[in-house]
């Protein structure tokens, strides 16, 4: 008997809805668990969460938040094996690669409770210096920050199903915002067990953290004005989301984290033979085949001179062929599987579509799979070379979610820059280089067009975080295609949760307005 | 002859439009300006205003930009008696409702003026302190914020021709991002005259500043990824431009002001007698004729006390009476017309709404009209009393658009905020009390729903601001129902206009990535 995904509304699991999706093994095909359809009870499930959920945490402080965050955390590291275990089985992930969804959802929640602590005894946020507005100095504008009146409702996409919840769930909940999450359903395991586990605990009040697994359908219904709605997932579902009446007509405040050609570009300083070029090499082959090239940051477009195109592709080539693709059981496995048939079969038309620019420079798929056979999802590594760089189009605005990089030969920093630019829009552009300036200067050009710029040079190889890695510290979002989303960046995650407001007064009145609040500084 | 508003676009007057749009005197019915069609050449101006406007923009500083607009607002001033004669004509307001837009726009203009004049040489910002992200520090995260590679798109309201072009201009071109200014076409003249005031003096670059008259048609076909748009106006035009692909897939950074059912309240300390019920009574009179009313910020929703509402609207109503309405041209005369026909319907269909559900406490339309007569735009202010607080839904979401307030009586301070937030989200709530402890918690009470929360004593009576009026100090928007923007509020503005992006990496090369920046920081 599989394991049923019964949604968490008002403050009460429930039973008995039938089911009708349901969630398989990428690899061995096995039916793991399953969902139901269409939600019951969702309007007055939400209205639980925005009265006694958003009341109950609105009425602790920042600090006692925190401490309900650590609490949460603290459950969460006590079941990580069982999390490994849901991920192995569910995405298909390598030990490692289950790593970066697990411990990097922990991380992010562990980050944001320590940020948390540091606010301490209040319960709002004041935004900048008072600024005096009359010649006695007597009448004054200070602005503020409150927790939102409503619910932030979470969609999520695949990928993540534990950083994908706790990157968004940390600072609503460090808000005093009640949280429902919509997992997307294919992984949506992983994310319901998290769930269950610290509802179980009995840290978090009544209403502060629901679920909703299966059926999205009447979930953007149920918001109402002062709610908000945090989306990753495809361009095609952001377009429909941004249309629907909740926030075209009602102004609901919407996050989007949509389709993103992320550019990794090698400095014209790095010749074959430097460090900087080794480093460039050993990162773009990770970042390719990281969770099977199923990270929203992956680097779609990789910019390197036009000179070492070659020398790039043979390198990277031949890291790519000492990678074992299979079953993630399997101990030489170092490449699992995508998470599902669907999303192989999205991934060879993309594929398709790419080559009809692009050369291929590595095709992985000769070699066997691992314990897994041709009706898994698993889809060996691919490295492409556009043929004519100024022609290409494809290259810039079809993400193709898997192991697959494209290499691009640029002339000049300017064209590098010009061709980045080209995606429209993308959530992280990395430069690898030798020379403080070049990177100095590629991050002006790219900080337009990217919501993340990643400079590494060989000084930082082992102390830079990655260029696929979403750090807390850092915002994570991006103009354009990618959505124009940002979530994260310390305490700037904490905006999209509170409502900031001018309050102009006597000077008398706002200090007292000011009693209880801290500073939103960072 | 009527003048003709013809385009500017690519740098260029275009000329040639046949008349499509007419403009009147709202008093006298007489044919002033006309306008054209669907604008020729939108996609080439834009283009032109990305790359030429923007490249001469952005290759100056902060200081020189700033010294740019000190420039526009001298030759604004010179000819602040054209614009003076302009609004009478053309808005019908009184010489005191003039100044509210026309000198509003000046001053708004030379408030960036002078806080771009300390940003001095500087062409990115830098958005908090540097994260360090690595035990031995040196890999760290810098966010900077640098000006949007696109244009920004103003869709303005009638209400406000010039104070709706620099509030949102002078923020814009501050931040090196080029302007087209699409006003609303009944008041579109002083806008035009303004903009080519100051294309004329040749102080801002080609491509900086252009303007479109007429029809709004193929303006959002125009956008591309990295432009902004502002609009202020209708809930259904706003709907229908977040509906737009260019919002809704190619998420193009959009921020609206739409409709507002703002607040003014009465503390309950504030009875008949006292100061603070005094300054209430002058300024709630005040703000319903204000420009007839028709401010996006004007107290459509009055609430006081139960138990003194009959005196609260005596007298108002006593004043009232003493406002004579009619052509501004008459020395007498307090309050002018509305800006149309149109508008006068629409505030007629307004009033029979809102008297379903509130009695007359005050209806001016008894007393003759100054020098104009039926054939005008001209309507008397009415002063309502819902019948049924609880029952009335009206008041709180139909926004009638002139010199109508109505009262609500309430029975407490958790009451009258209940109340306040059922508006879903307003611009502006005032309240009027002698108590400090009492103004701080409503502002607490009230900033979730309400973007700015104006306080007012006796303490402050001559100095505070006023209800209705945005210093650019303060944030102007509000969530839900306003729309969900946010303008103004010192630098706070300039965010809407850059892109902020993380730039992780080596600490020597972020710290040749801040050379030419300053704080933001306010």
């Amino acid at each position: 008997m599989t394991h049923f995904l019964n949604n968490y509304l008002g403050g009460q699991w429930q039973s008995g809805a039938a089911a009708v999706h349901t969630l398989t093994d990428p690899v061995t095909g096995e039916t793991l668990a399953a969902a139901g359809g269409a939600a019951a009870g969702l309007a007055e499930g939400f209205a639980f969460a925005r009265t006694e959920g958003a009341k109950a945490l609105q009425a602790l402080t920042y600090g006692q938040r925190a401490a309900m965050l650590s609490e949460a955390l603290k459950v969460l590291q006590a079941k990580r094996d069982d999390y490994y275990a849901i991920s192995l089985a569910n995405s298909g992930t390598t030990k490692a690669d289950s790593g970066i969804d697990v411990d990097g959802g922990l991380f992010t929640l562990g980050y944001y409770a320590k940020l948390g602590t540091a606010l301490g005894d209040a319960r709002a946020l004041t935004d900048g210096a008072a600024a005096v507005m009359s010649k006695d100095q007597l009448f004054q504008s200070q602005h503020l920050m409150v927790p939102a009146r409503g619910l932030a409702l979470f969609i999520n996409a695949f990928n993540f199903p534990s950083w994908g919840l706790w990157e968004k769930a940390a600072p609503a909940l460090l808000s005093g915002v009640p949280v429902v999450i919509k997992p997307a359903t294919v992984t949506a395991w992983l994310t319901h067990q998290m769930v269950k586990d610290v509802v179980d605990a009995g840290i978090l009040p009544p209403g502060a953290l629901s679920i909703v697994c299966g059926s999205s359908a009447g979930l953007l219904d149920a918001l109402t004005p002062f709610d908000v709605l945090s989306f990753t997932g495809s361009a095609d579902t952001a377009a429909a989301i941004r249309m629907h009446p909740a926030i075209a007509r009602d102004s609901v405040r919407v996050n989007i984290e949509a389709d993103s050609l992320n550019v990794s570009i090698l400095g014209d300083d790095a010749l074959p033979g430097t460090p900087a070029f080794d480093l460039y090499v050993d990162n773009l082959v990770r970042e390719i085949t990281i969770k099977s090239g199923q990270r929203c940051t992956a680097p779609r477009r990789a910019l390197v001179p036009r000179g070492v195109l070659q020398a790039v592709g043979e390198a990277v080539a031949g890291k790519l062929a000492a990678i074992r693709v299979g079953n993630p059981r399997h101990a030489d496995t170092g490449m699992g599987a995508l998470v599902s048939r669907a999303q192989l079969d999205s991934v060879r038309e993309g594929l398709a579509l790419l080559r009809q620019e692009a050369s291929v420079m590595f095709d992985g798929s000769a070699q066997p799979l691992l314990d897994a056979d041709e009706r898994s999802a698993c889809v060996a590594p691919t490295l492409l070379a556009v043929r004519d760089t100024d022609a290409a189009t494809a290259v810039h605005s079809h993400e193709v979610f898997g192991p697959v990089s494209t290499l691009i030969g640029y002339r000049d920093s300017a064209h590098a820059a010009e061709l980045a630019h080209r995606g429209l829009g993308s959530l992280v552009a990395s430069v690898t280089s030798d020379d403080d300036a070049l990177l100095a200067r590629f991050a002006h050009e790219l900080a337009p067009s990217h919501g993340r710029v990643h400079l590494v040079s060989p000084a930082v190889a082992k102390t830079q975080t990655g260029h696929g890695n979403v750090m807390p510290a850092s915002i994570h979002g991006g103009p354009g295609r990618a959505g124009g989303g940002e979530e994260l960046g310390g305490l700037r995650a904490l905006a999209f949760y509170h409502r900031r407001s001018a309050i102009q007064g006597p000077a008398t009145a706002l200090e007292q307005a000011k009693v209880g609040t801290t500073a939103y500084g960072y």
